[in-house]
């Protein structure tokens, strides 16, 4: 083989600019320019935060049905729950980040203590009215810490203090907690699987819990965390006590009970939901590892590379699995940030940014598509120029 | 072969920026982070304009030799021309936008036919001193439009208008001229052979000549574009008359003779310099055909890539002379700009923009040596991820 014939590009989306199908749709644009004969295989991915609903109803021919429910601050948003078609009918995506995203949280009202998940649980109820046979709920992007309260008292679940009175919304208020009462739940819920796609890595309570980790960067102050922290430490008692859990299941700091701020302990023990490696259950959906496999060449991308990208974005899962099937990888950024180098140590073989010329991140943003078609067309001369030097 | 074993590095320096030389060690850099084990030939190109005299004397391992003259709106300037060592030695370079650059000629000055290319002369009496064999005058990036009459003032010749006053400084008094008088020159000068490296396309008058063409973009108005041009067929003819240019010589439209304002038709009038393809002068000083015939791969480099680059920049020539030897060529540019894409069809297979994140110009301009090697990295790698998809 001279040149490559089987491209898959299997992109995150740029974060505030493009929707991963419409990076992926612009990497292969500018692939087709210098290869038109090639087959170019877009698999736009999503890892359960912002943008997840919308990518996956399109990827599989579903729709978003709008939704208006309670923000994270109490005042109403339009949200939305992706239908999903084709071989995914049957399941419907609540994305948390649709209702409960930090993006919703004015700068002014960010404190952590007192956002509430409660529209995430109206999103829930709303997925039920379709009638699914399982519920994918999206974490990731939350600008909530209520370890799920919210969620279940939309759904019906009675969350109460020592003196019996129903707990006002928000974080800190769990630090009173007393009971859970699970009996006026929506009964539909009984009918249905759900799973929780979230960052294992991130548990409820503890040094590396909610509380600590996410806390300041979602606003809170120090006193805050630590309240923050015991409340959510109640809360897990509560949960694990009162709760619909299997009896090992560990709700302080078992896998991903911290996801999107304790989403994932209050929706596994309130309503006995399967929290579930994201990629596992984003990836998978998507059958990357076989679509991997008929690739000589992935393409991956991402808004930016920097010293996170090696710590679990997309791009770093799409090029271990490519390194597994012992692919070349390449990886598309709208900026390649510190410690950007390090990816070439987690199976991404060459990087490219998409600017090409100095300019404002704002304009970067609005020239997104045309610059990412071109950044794309220019990687693929090189790769053909080392190409044909090895045919040569 | 897998991987390039043999690159040639042959960019021109990046205006305001890095000259050649910085550009060439920063990409040989990147390149030997990927390829460590590979043979990296540097070859810093100048054309004649800015940054000449610097880069070849450092090429030639010669030396600057700092000279005070007059600049193109009569203020002294601190200049300097380039003793060449090595194989070069006996060769002095006279870069006239050193002494006479448009970037020495102030926003508010910007009137061509005021402006005087006396300091050009100027440096010519220094390079005298150093009792060469040749004189290699490097054109272009001028903010003169003068006939390169200041020139041979400054050298000896008496230029006077009907009334046999001497004609004061710059384009527009040329109107006037009525004879030219070299019994005056330095003597010296008879003993020299002088070359000037000059876009052969630029033509003294006419409706391709030096004063439509460049006038407008040296700040003339379209009255002074007119009045210059008659000027300067004025002088054509008293040139042709007096001076000494071989017999069948143009110097009204001749190829080179509206180098740099006009100093082309100057000088091969006034002193019997040969005005040559500054290519051929210029590239064929650093033996760049053999170069490129010992390389696997050429990259080259420009500040900008835009339409301008297909029009007799030096990354087109470099591609071009490799193509004429079967060899693939990448290019690296600060700034890919309008049809940058031109590029590929003049040879050039590949490009790359050293930016890696918006950033303004300045920022970029810091940065330089930094981005230029990481980009040179980046696209080698692509480059070998090309390599090993053939091979593999």
């Amino acid at each position: 083989m001279s040149v490559p014939r089987h491209v898959l590009i299997a992109p995150s989306g740029f974060k505030e600019s493009l929707a991963a199908e419409e990076v992926a749709a612009c990497i292969a644009a500018g692939v087709r320019r210098v290869l038109p004969a090639a087959s170019v295989d877009e698999a736009p991915l999503v890892d359960g935060g912002e943008g997840s609903a919308s990518t996956l109803a399109t990827a599989t021919g579903g729709r978003l049905v709008p939704v208006r429910a309670v923000g994270p601050i109490g005042e109403p948003v339009d949200s939305h729950i992706g239908v999903l078609g084709g071989d995914a009918e049957g399941t419907v995506v609540v994305e948390m980040a649709a209702v409960a995203g930090l993006r919703l949280v004015p700068r002014d009202h960010r404190n952590p203590a007192a956002t509430t998940t409660y529209g995430v649980g109206e999103l829930i109820r709303a997925a039920l009215d379709h009638e699914p046979r399982r519920i994918l709920i999206g974490c990731g992007d939350s600008g909530t810490s209520d370890g799920g309260a919210g969620a279940l008292q939309a759904l019906g679940a009675e969350i109460r203090d020592h003196d019996g009175n129903e707990l006002p919304r928000g974080g800190e208020a769990l630090v009173d907690v007393a009971s859970l009462d699970l009996s006026g739940l929506d009964p539909r819920l009984a009918k249905v699987e759900i799973d929780v796609a979230c960052n294992i890595h991130n548990v409820l309570t503890g040094e590396r819990g909610v509380a600590r980790v996410f806390g300041p960067q979602k606003g809170a102050t120090p006193e805050q965390v630590e309240t923050l922290d015991k409340a959510l430490h109640a809360w897990a008692g509560v949960l694990t006590r009162d709760g619909q859990a299997p009896e090992d299941a560990d709700l302080f700091a078992g896998p991903g009970t911290g996801a999107s701020g304790g989403l994932g302990a209050g929706l596994a023990g309130g309503l006995g939901a399967r929290l579930r490696q994201r990629f596992e259950v984003m990836l998978d959906h998507v059958g990357l590892d076989e679509r991997i496999a008929r690739a000589d060449l992935v393409i991956t991308g991402e808004g930016a590379f920097d010293f996170q990208t090696a710590r679990g974005k997309i791009p770093a899962e799409v090029a271990r699995r490519a390194k597994l099937q012992g692919k070349p990888v390449l990886g598309i950024a709208g900026t390649l940030g510190k410690q950007a180098s390090e990816v070439y140590d987690i199976g991404i073989d060459a990087i490219a940014s998409i600017l090409s010329s100095p300019m404002a991140l704002e304009d970067a943003i609005a020239r997104g598509p045309e610059l990412v078609t071109d950044a794309a067309e220019r990687m693929m001369r090189s790769v053909l120029v080392g190409s044909a030097l090895a045919a040569g």
